[in-house]
């Protein structure tokens, strides 16, 4: 079935072939990759539209010593297939298998690691100085998107590549009209003059910052892609080659929809992806919802998204209220000073941004919004572990970088109705608030329609240790972890409190908890180095208070792909892994802990 | 001496004026900014350039109805005196003082707090928004310099507004050549390019973004200006008036030198700056001396800065090794994935950076760097409190936000000797590693023309409380504390361990001290919430081990501008403050204390 695909162990061996045969190949190529894909879940509509590219790529340019960095990194599965992780596609995302992302500890051939969005033209910039500097005589190429290009640091590239102007270095824009969502901007209008000739090449942004414009091309078409290939290679001074393509091309269902099709689970290619029954409401959807109701309520309320319009759950509110709707693009820092200025200028902005991608925007949440105390609600989605797209998106830093920002409450819902109610409560505030909430659905509450808000600052104790007499233990349980904090409570009898607050925190709660129990316990979704558990120890040290106090958490390494039952498992954070650690704990500092068969007698205070 | 100025209160006054009276009311303005600056100290070139600029905007726009929003706000003096804070200029960046930069709780007149580079055309068009959704009719407008407009935000925000075809929204392009540092890249290039009308306006990267472009013009023609201001201010849809103005203009030290005159201290104009005598050396100079000794030994050391040559210590480095420096304009994102490539390709990257601007490279620092393990070394200057910069540019989170990153290595030094041998262990590192060291100098020790290496992860006691019965307290001090400490520990005969490492901790030590005495101190500068402190709480408490102790650091609050000393005293982190907090901490505790009188027989143990 995938005969010439079959015969290619390397590029080395592909560039061995007659260029009749590429075709051949890229049909073989995309239908492995439909294959692949729809066995095994992943990204879809992006690697069908680089089939034919990156065939040419490795067609004309002496891979691995040549280099090319792919963006964003989620079209790279051809890029795998041919550079011998073929056989490993079926374990892609998964725990222990390839990733789903160019990976530097992965393959030679991937030069440099990406997923976060807008990297490659400072990564290829700065190995083709590298080279320069080595004198070693190396192509360096990075392959960007549209979408990718709104990012501003490709723009700060783009200004600096500009400068050397007998560098070998290229830029290729991969064009197809996409972000995750459809793209924004007049970047994006820029492209279809360039693309239609309502814009001269000479009028060309790209002239302007001082690359050699050509194309459009079509990049569907190999012999095409092959000679401009071929022409810019042996140019000096960066170039930036335009070529067209078409999201999910070769298979109809996903070029219909690339959105829907970007990144499915698994499905079968001859009747598409079908409407999943109905689940558990995620955190996503919670939140959509709220706005939604908030906006309806209040036509101060503003969402703002940088180019997350699907995953951050903003597909109805867009249609619902579009006037008040900004996807800016992938643009995190532009979205966060946006908002400060509609905040400034009266308006009540929501930011739905992942947790991993406020990094991009963490000068501007303290400059520009904290240290004003505009009042800017944060809603933190992907907060945690995150799942099959592994380490570069993991959310494990959000309550250590955010809880030393003064001015800013920290919020971390147990459940979807104190979500629900901790984004109503943040809304209310004068000043900015943040609600981190993991991926996926939580314990299944359905939350109520209406909007009540949380006491600042005050946690809930969930459940009270029954010991008389025995050693008393209390879990300090922040947001996603408290459901599995109660169920391994179940098992110890031990004490539960919900700490809702990550910022400021409930100080009388954490003080009233150390009191009353032999020992204490945190946990929560996020790294345990400056996390949520480290604020505890600050205040109780400042309180003259010192129980011995186990922190869970995530480790201090990057958590690579898996799902995220088996990550968290992996990293303690499940019901069983609570009850190991506090049992180990025990042992190790022989501490009384409760037995596990007492538990059964007992029930939650509510 | 200043008849005109001192008849206006108000903008609104100013706008009852002939325009035949603002050029000498310009002339004024200049006199008392020069005199004003010259007294205080502050920015200079910047100001003098705008002052026509100022007096036409006021006079042709509603101002506060109207926003103006000053990007990076330097240059907003005469806004200040214009706008009723002329008699407190004499106060201006001093403790207790207005700010150096526009303030919203400082006026009306400043309706957006800037400081950080590129934020106002975001903020301006966050405000424009606002209004057109309350249904205000008002103008916003962005004046940015073509240093500003390099950072990646400004162009996402230029994406961004170039959508809303019928909004009032006026972007000002301040061109003056220069960042702080001279300007660089290619939309350098460009903007001199449209100056010298050798791109037709057509052909300007600001048409391809959607907005429409006027100028250039002479920005410091009043009756230019009021004339183009007239017309952009009537016309629907994005506007860009590009004005070209001169640094320092109209005092010629200034026009010809405005890197020397960008942030003068005291000076008599008449004379201008006299080289001031050489006092003991900075933090910066001990870094760039480094640089170019270890540039000397190793051709593969790359110096990388985002537009701060000359607040990084970088100037000799360029003369000397200028194909090995890279100023990238201000781009920190890509100064840090540029720097990621380098690494990547074998070389040696140093980021010299401030921590406050750290801020916006934070994600690439996580997914560029530390997850990939490339070996960049930070050189992270201004950590700490800043001074008369204040709030805006606090150095206060780089430690909370930089020890929760895996794989990263986290340094402080004590003094110019230990800075110097850091940062040569860190380019010895196969990983990323961060110096973090202090605005100005240390305790003014000349460090040896050596390289030499420290032990990572060690830290070294550098005196023992030698109370052989009494109470015993150790101080845990972190970079530049531990000279305070050491002042501190003379009153009080404690033991003071400079730690060196924030990451990873110098366990052993810390272990030992606490076993060896009967309460801790940790000091930093840095912020409390997340800090070194709260690593050694988390160390300790995973050991089992529960001393008292007590965190001192920097407050949970942005704090305001003044001398380094005043704000150290005020956060009580100079040696008063410190022996003051370990008093009331051993009182309220009723904890043991050393007495002050027993101190003076007790030496440091080396």
């Amino acid at each position: 079935m995938f005969e010439l695909l079959g015969s290619l162990d390397s590029p080395a061996r592909l560039r061995t072939l007659h260029s009749a045969a590429l075709g051949p190949l890229a049909d073989e190529l995309r239908a492995f990759i439909l294959h692949s894909v729809s066995t095994t879940g992943g990204h879809l509509s992006a690697n069908l539209g680089t089939v034919e590219l990156t065939i040419a790529l490795h067609y004309v340019f002496n891979t691995p010593h040549d280099r090319i960095i792919w963006d964003v990194g989620h079209q790279a599965y051809a890029h795998k297939i041919l550079t011998g992780r073929r056989e490993e596609m079926g374990g892609i995302r998964q725990l222990g298998g390839i990733s789903g992302f160019p990976r530097r500890c992965e393959s030679t051939y991937d030069c440099f690691g990406t997923a976060h969005s807008s990297t490659s033209i400072s990564a290829a910039l700065g190995m083709a100085l590298a080279a320069r500097n080595l004198a070693q005589r190396r192509h360096c190429i990075a392959v960007i998107g549209d979408g990718a290009l709104s990012g501003g640091m490709a723009f700060e590239a783009l200004n600096n590549a500009g400068l050397y102007g007998d560098l070998p270095f290229l830029v290729i824009l991969n064009d197809n009209d996409m972000s995750i969502s459809p793209s924004v901007g007049m970047l994006r209008e820029h492209l279809g003059a360039l693309t239609s000739h309502q814009v001269s090449r000479d009028a060309s942004l790209f002239k302007a910052m001082g690359l050699a414009y050509s194309g459009p091309i079509d990049g569907h078409d190999l012999g095409e892609l092959v000679r401009a290939l071929n022409i810019v290679k042996d140019r000096r001074g960066p170039q930036l080659l335009h070529i067209v393509t078409e999201k999910g091309h070769g298979y109809s269902p996903a070029a219909a929809n690339p959105v829907l099709y970007h990144g499915p689970g698994k499905f079968d290619p001859i009747e598409g992806i079908r409407a999943a029954p109905a689940g558990a409401l995620t955190y996503t959807q919670v939140f959509g919802q709220w706005l939604a109701d908030e906006a309806e309520r209040d036509p101060r309320v503003i969402a703002i998204t940088p180019a997350m319009r699907e995953g951050s759950g903003l597909v109805a509110f867009e249609q619902r209220f579009a006037e008040r709707y900004f996807d800016v693009g992938i643009a995190e820092q532009h979205a966060l000073t946006f908002a400060a200025g509609l905040a400034a200028g009266g308006m009540k902005p929501v930011v739905a941004i992942y947790s991993t991608f406020l990094q991009r925007g963490y000068d501007q949440l303290i400059h520009d919004i904290a240290l004003q105390q505009l009042p800017v609600v944060f809603a933190i989605d992907r907060a945690g572990i995150v799942g099959a797209d592994g380490a570069t998106h993991m959310g494990a830093f959000d309550i250590a970088y955010l809880r030393c920002i003064p001015h800013l409450i920290v919020m971390a819902p147990a459940d979807e109705q104190e979500c629900r109610q901790m984004l109503h409560t943040a809304i209310q505030q004068p000043g900015p608030c943040a609600v981190r909430y993991p991926r996926g659905s939580g314990s299944g509450i359905v939350p109520s329609s209406e909007l009540t808000e949380l006491a600042v600052g005050k946690g809930e104790i969930r459940r009270v240790c029954r010991q008389p007499c025995g050693t008393r233990v209390a879990i300090l349980a922040f947001g996603s972890m408290t459901q599995r904090a109660m169920e391994a409570a179940e098992l110890l009898d031990v004490t539960v409190a919900n700490m809702r607050f990550i910022k400021p925190l409930d100080r009388h709660l954490i003080q009233t908890l150390a009191l009353e129990h032999d020992w204490l316990v945190t946990v929560e979704e996020g790294c345990i180095m400056g996390g949520a558990g480290s604020a505890c120890l600050e205040y109780l040290a400042s309180q003259n208070l010192h129980p011995a106090l186990l922190q869970l958490g995530l480790p201090d390494q990057f958590v690579e792909h898996g799902t995220p039952e088996q990550l968290l498992s992996q990293c303690g954070l499940d019901a069983a892994g609570i009850v190991r650690s506090i049992h180990q704990f025990a042992d190790e500092r022989q501490l009384g802990c409760p037995s596990p068969s007492a538990a059964t007698a007992y029930q939650a205070s509510a």
